[in-house]
């Protein structure tokens, strides 16, 4: 059989063509970076402001939101865990009919639309319906949210790189190679994963992660509610309960958690000493 | 023997301090992103306008440097790969000593300064010395660069997740994990990675990823020179050989790199067919 292969590529800005002006009728994916405002990227604060049609999700913050033109359309589409308030594909209808509409569409994520964003579904959606399109980067929440809680993600005293996963449950499991990320010379991020920390905990732990393994917990992260936390490993589970974390919550696993720190701050203020100096932890 | 902890943590601007104004004496690391000067963040640009001593490296693009007041000192600090320009010792010493004039410094640093930039280092050598400081996140190369390629990094059809190292040798080895990150259903993105392209693709083949595996190449990318390609994990040495691609360049691992591509470009222009469709693809 004879594969046709599509001619719509070229739709999908690449390259210098990321630069140019927003074009009628172009459907522009902006990551809006973690929740403060000023972590937007100059273009996005520039296109966001231009844009005719907004469209976005429940992880944009509203003093981003104030940014948007009194006269532009605004469509909320977000989602809550797993009640999906619009599903995906009529999303995807409303960006193409909104877009055919000849309108400057700006469709509006949280963080990077290409990391745990969905951002590639919907732009195949678009370049198959004739769409041109582009996607801004943003400041991903494991970049903006440990910045904000000073950890050093790739800290090479420490560990050698990081990793990113999503906590989202798929078909009510969270099917991972757990042997691959429990290291302990390497930062693991989980996106979306306080609900599923029980799992996340326990699959860690039997995988060969001490429980004195630092956690950092981010919530809300560099929005005006940022709060983090630190605990381990072992207590994670009860920490959790016990300060009610709720989403959204970045959780950080890796020596590189405590690599700034000389005390440890808990949700409720209380310090406690960490049994190491930062000198010594540097020799590691 | 009685371990003495220091006071001088909370010099490092944590949650929402990071929207302070500069201080005079402070020292401001500044993420740059990796080339497009509007990929900056709004806080990036503002603060490198604002800055009176501006220490940079190699990877902060001359876009970017326009944008330093003509009154502020400019003081070049870049790294080639195995040359230390200016050893990080002396960079501390001279980021200090600045500093403690007065100065507002911004330490401007391509990507982010926590993602293989060595702001940690940097940070605890300003805490140990006394000085306040922020850390402004930035638009990290995995990120912008596999955007203006059309590389949807975490696209769920394919991965569950994306993981960062990098090439550079230490002690002259590259001493990491193959077996882990040997996978194919996670992105593994390399870092300052094309000097090693021969062990990489050796330890990614010895360790069980197919010859098959789609690789892209993004040699400067973001900036006015962005090239970007695509090859395969057994043609990777040699392509890279024949194009003769140069540091700086980012290598992406995994089916990921395909996702949006209907047909691979060469960087001689030269078009081949990819010999899935797109649909095809999407029900891997």
């Amino acid at each position: 059989m004879k594969i046709e292969v599509p001619k719509h590529r070229q739709l999908l800005a690449s390259g210098n063509q990321n630069r140019r002006d927003f074009l009628d009728g172009e459907v522009v994916l902006i990551g809006a970076g973690p929740g403060d405002p000023e972590l937007l990227t100059v273009r996005a604060h520039r296109l966001i402001q231009q844009a005719e049609c907004v469209i976005y999700d429940r992880l944009v913050s509203d003093e981003i939101m104030a940014l948007v033109s009194t006269d532009a359309e605004r469509i909320y589409v977000g989602k809550k865990c797993a009640d999906h308030a619009v599903p995906q594909e009529q999303i995807n209808e409303l960006i193409v009919e909104k877009a055919r509409s000849g309108q400057k569409v700006a469709r509006i994520k949280g963080g990077d639309p290409f990391i745990f964003g969905r951002g590639g579904e919907e732009v195949q959606e678009l370049l198959q319906a004739g769409i041109p399109c582009r996607v801004v980067p943003g400041i991903t929440a494991a970049s903006g949210c440990t910045t904000y809680a000073g950890i050093p993600l790739t800290h090479r005293d420490f560990v050698h790189g990081c990793t990113f996963i999503t906590g989202h449950l798929k078909n009510d499991k969270l099917d991972l190679p757990w042997q691959a990320l429990a290291r302990e010379d390497h930062t693991l991020v989980v996106y979306m994963g306080i609900k599923t920390v029980p799992v996340l905990a326990r699959e860690l732990l039997q995988n060969g992660l001490p429980e004195s393994t630092p956690i950092g917990l981010i919530s809300n992260g560099t929005t005006v509610d940022h709060r983090d936390y630190r605990t381990t490993l072992g207590e994670l589970v009860e920490f959790v309960k016990v300060h009610q974390i709720q989403p959204p919550t970045l959780i950080v696993v890796g020596k590189v958690v405590n690599a700034l720190q000389d005390d440890i701050v808990e949700g409720d203020g209380e310090s406690k000493i960490s049994s190491s100096s930062w000198e010594q932890r540097r020799a590691i």
